[in-house]
């Protein structure tokens, strides 16, 4: 499956759509020249084709698998990880005090989609250590950042996050692991955790297990969790991995796709810890790495999404049926069917890339300046972002199967495999159920301001811009004031209501924010450009699906209650 | 994964919805009694639930296999199919003068159903055989049709159909298969077939293949090819299975899913075939059994969308995580979300399967009859059932991974496998794009009259319930003004601007047609009844949808071609 990185759309978009010039104008970003960024993109790029991209189908095919207590990789896997670790790939953004480079968000975003475009289940393992940066960064004693960052960094090892348990997934509150002090300031860790992603591997030296676990004494629900650093081997005061811990990899999962990535049961039986944050507010330092790991995810859909689309064009443009109404070309991406699958997955890809990126500005404008509307920003958009990204990444990767028709059930030709590859992002970091509860529900603690304030840029951009597009800027105009009074609606409901309408809300906001971006490219491009045609795919033909959705949020969750149980049964 | 049939469900459609007291009424059908409905249905669900149920994991995990030439077939599949056999429900609708029961096509659905819901890759073998005593019965010689159709429907022997080419896929009129006279009434196949579903098996005494190829002299594209059936095994003058002929299993193909279905390249090479109806004429012949087949794979979509309800809702009653609103039951199932999720798969459940069994009673009355408004009101029903029952499996499908959280990509929980079956039900028998085309080109030569009659069926049905269900009634009616206006619109657009909105087109028809049945539903049971609080979430939650796709079959093609290759490409 060749993979061509889409490094002109990220110029485009980084230039004309997201605003990148405010996040290279600030003091923290400095270094991030557009020369800096035209060589950080194509290198990743050529890492991402011709070294990742070659072992995609290998990890499915060859599983991971456990062998007496330890983890074999899918062939190939070791070296991919060795090259991304010596192109310095596993965190661009990681601070430079620990050797970092310190580069934006926005970058990681762009580099981390390549690599999930090539070989997704590889380039989780890198995500997991970045998420584990970030944690220790904010909340680690100054010794452990000293011991474990650069390590991190420099991919000798890697990091994971331990939350979930057998009964405590969404519920993280209803967890059980314990830790108990050691008297030397560790403490002992026991319990085991589920859906642990590259809970093990054989290819780094050390890996470095954030565990979620409660103290004596620690309340219960969320409030009483701590969060603990837990190493496979316990590095000596060299900062070498030394004695081996008491933790270990039950087994494997048997899973649907995503199978080069080996997804643990670990069980931890008076691991050797230590408390990274506060006693108890192990969720806030939790959060920290989730809200990283969840734009992760998002663009791990978007990875997919781009990957999929690629396929199913080359397969479109070379695969004859029939004849099309394209003279001299009988190529199916020629039938009118065929078409409206293929410019739909192109416009998506937009939208959901759009949303990332603009997310990561967010991100790295509130680092850089401290502003609350930043902060507010990247808080709205992280949900929209992982949400929305799955689903793009799920739909798009669903289109590609069809696309190729009976070649699309057929395992060898690969589309399947984005499908089973990228089912899992709508469920993992939080299933996009709960993002959207985040979305109508936390996000929403501000009486709606960040969202509004969004709204309100829709609705000045389209408006500034409807003599040239009239048609385009009116239906995004009402579409952002469609999108405002369900706002304003939601926020005067009930939470359970709210929680009925939130998947509805949040995939409506994702839309009139995705034609928006549309809308941007078609006015830096002018009207015969490329995207402009693209634009008026999105919004004339996919735009519209915004009403009905909104139509649910007004609706409330009593309906969903009339049915009993008994009745569901029935 | 334990089942549960639905019979009360059933017997509701047959008596409230779908008007199976008319087929029951006619002469052709005297023999489908209350009563014999009753055993037939209650006979079957038993078979479905004990005998087949449990063969749905071992067909995933044991795919079968091809040893030598010979197709190995999962374990327990043998003894699942010589239940099938021993039951009598190969074909309960054959004709009674070769052994059939002539049951109606209504009741067959609902079999059809219950044992796709139980194991869909053995049901796939009887769903063949099915099409294939269809297709004899209509265009078969008199000694053919003796020789075989017993055979068939006693379940000895096992039919297929062989259809595509590698180059000759949605475009079957480029198939190469050639048949040459041997000058003794018989003919020499020769070709390579594709996709074969039960190309071969261990468990019958003989495969009957329906094969497309050209006689000399045929024309090129479909108006050149006759339909040969091509036995595995010669009969001999006893009707014994004799000789082996000359053909064989190339290959069989790994697939995402249906692992217990092989899926056979066949190769014939000479082989002794018999002439199906008129030379050059094979593509009416084929469509006969086509027509068929295709109910029967929207049908298969809805036994999956019945099973990965039933599986989901099992899990979310039984999984607890978080409070609840539902007073001392913290099972997800009382989440709003989750609850949302259910009520959707339950209500797209019902609109399937009223829309299947509707086509199915159209069947049976045009047989019955011979009426052409029910041909036409079957040959319109014929591809919305199709595409939306399988768009159905596999929406609902994917929510039911969604309802699982984690558990749902973990292949031991099964509901992975629902996805990974149902997902080929969009393309074979004409992928569901196909459908659409169908839908809009040869559906609405008659100037759209059969869809104009319907809707105005629909209208009259919700302006006599106005007073009862206002809203509803005024939804549904809107909704069907809608589309008799974007029908209006489709029959005045060139071809390839209605191909442009096919797809769109065709799932506001279902969207409109199945909340008409929903409507339908609450007035059989009243203000209180639990199908009129699903009515209500069809309608209110789900019938919008139909205004953002009608407003794509208005846009005609010409967006979708503004975008050229190169820019595809971009």
């Amino acid at each position: 499956m060749p993979y061509n990185a889409p490094l002109t759309e990220y110029r485009f978009l980084l230039d004309h759509i997201v605003g990148f010039d405010q996040v290279a104008a600030t003091q923290t970003y400095a270094d991030a020249s557009p020369d800096t960024v035209e060589a950080i993109l194509s290198e990743a790029a050529k890492l991402a084709q011709t070294v990742l991209a070659p072992l995609q189908r290998a990890g499915d095919l060859h599983p991971a698998k456990l062998e007496s207590g330890v983890v074999r990789t899918s062939p190939g896997f070791a070296e991919g990880y060795r090259a991304i670790v010596d192109g310095g790939w596993v965190s661009i953004a990681a601070n430079p005090e620990f050797g970092g480079m310190g580069l934006p968000m926005t970058l990681t975003t762009a580099v981390n989609e390549m690599m999930g475009s090539a070989c997704l289940s590889l380039q989780l393992n890198p995500l997991m250590t970045q998420g584990q940066i970030e944690a220790l960064e904010h909340h680690a004693s100054d010794e452990i950042k000293a011991l474990y960052i650069p390590k991190l960094i420099s991919g000798e090892w890697c990091g994971t996050m331990n939350l979930t348990e057998a009964q405590a997934g969404s519920d993280v509150g209803a967890l059980r692991s314990k830790a108990e002090p050691n008297g030397d300031g560790t403490y002992a860790v026991t319990g085991q955790k589920i859906y642990i992603s590259w809970g093990d591997n054989d290819f780094a030296e050390n890996i470095c297990h954030l565990v979620l676990a409660r103290l004596p004494g620690g309340a219960e629900g969320t409030k009483g969790i701590s969060l603990f650093l837990v190493p496979k081997f316990i590095p000596d005061a060299q900062g070498n991995a030394g004695a081996t811990n008491s933790l270990s990899v039950v087994s494997l999962e048997h899973k649907m796709g995503l199978h080069g990535s080996p997804t643990a049961i670990m069980q931890y039986d008076g691991a050797t810890g230590w408390l990274i944050g506060e006693p108890h507010k192990g969720m806030a330092a939790m959060f920290t790495m989730m809200n990283n790991a969840r734009l992760g995810v998002g663009v791990q859909g978007i990875s997919v999404a781009e990957g999929a689309y690629q396929h199913a064009l080359a397969y479109a443009m070379e695969r004859k049926q029939g004849k099309t109404p394209t003279a001299g070309n009988d190529a199916i991406s020629g039938h009118a069917d065929v078409r409206r699958m293929l410019t739909t997955m192109k416009a998506e890809v937009f939208s959901a890339r759009a949303i990332a990126l603009a997310c990561a500005v967010a991100i790295d404008m509130a680092k850089a300046t401290g502003s609350p509307e930043w902060k507010a920003r990247a808080a709205l958009l992280t949900p929209i972002t992982k949400a929305f990204g799955t689903d793009t990444g799920i739909a798009v990767a669903d289109m590609g199967i069809q696309v190729h028709g009976g070649m699309g059930f057929i395992e060898e030709t690969g589309a399947a495999q984005y499908l089973r590859d990228v089912r899992v992002t709508a469920i993992y970091e939080g299933t996009n159920g709960i993002q959207a509860m985040d979305l109508v529900g936390r996000k929403m603690m501000d009486k709606g301001e960040a969202a509004f304030r969004l709204i309100e840029e829709i609705e000045t951009n389209a408006h500034g811009v409807r003599a040239q597009y009239p048609n385009m800027a009116t239906a995004v105009w009402d579409a952002a004031e469609s999108l405002r009074e369900a706002t304003e609606g939601l926020i005067s409901q009930e939470m359970n209501d709210r929680f009925a309408g939130a998947v509805a809300y949040q995939q409506a906001f994702a839309r009139v924010l995705g034609s928006h971006y549309h809308l941007c490219a078609a006015m830096a491009e002018g009207k015969d450009g490329p995207r402009t045609a693209l634009a008026r795919v999105a919004i004339k033909r996919l735009l519209p699906q915004h009403k009905a959705l909104l139509a649910q949020v007004s609706l409330g969750a009593e309906e969903l209650y009339a049915l009993s149980d008994a009745d569901l049964l029935a």
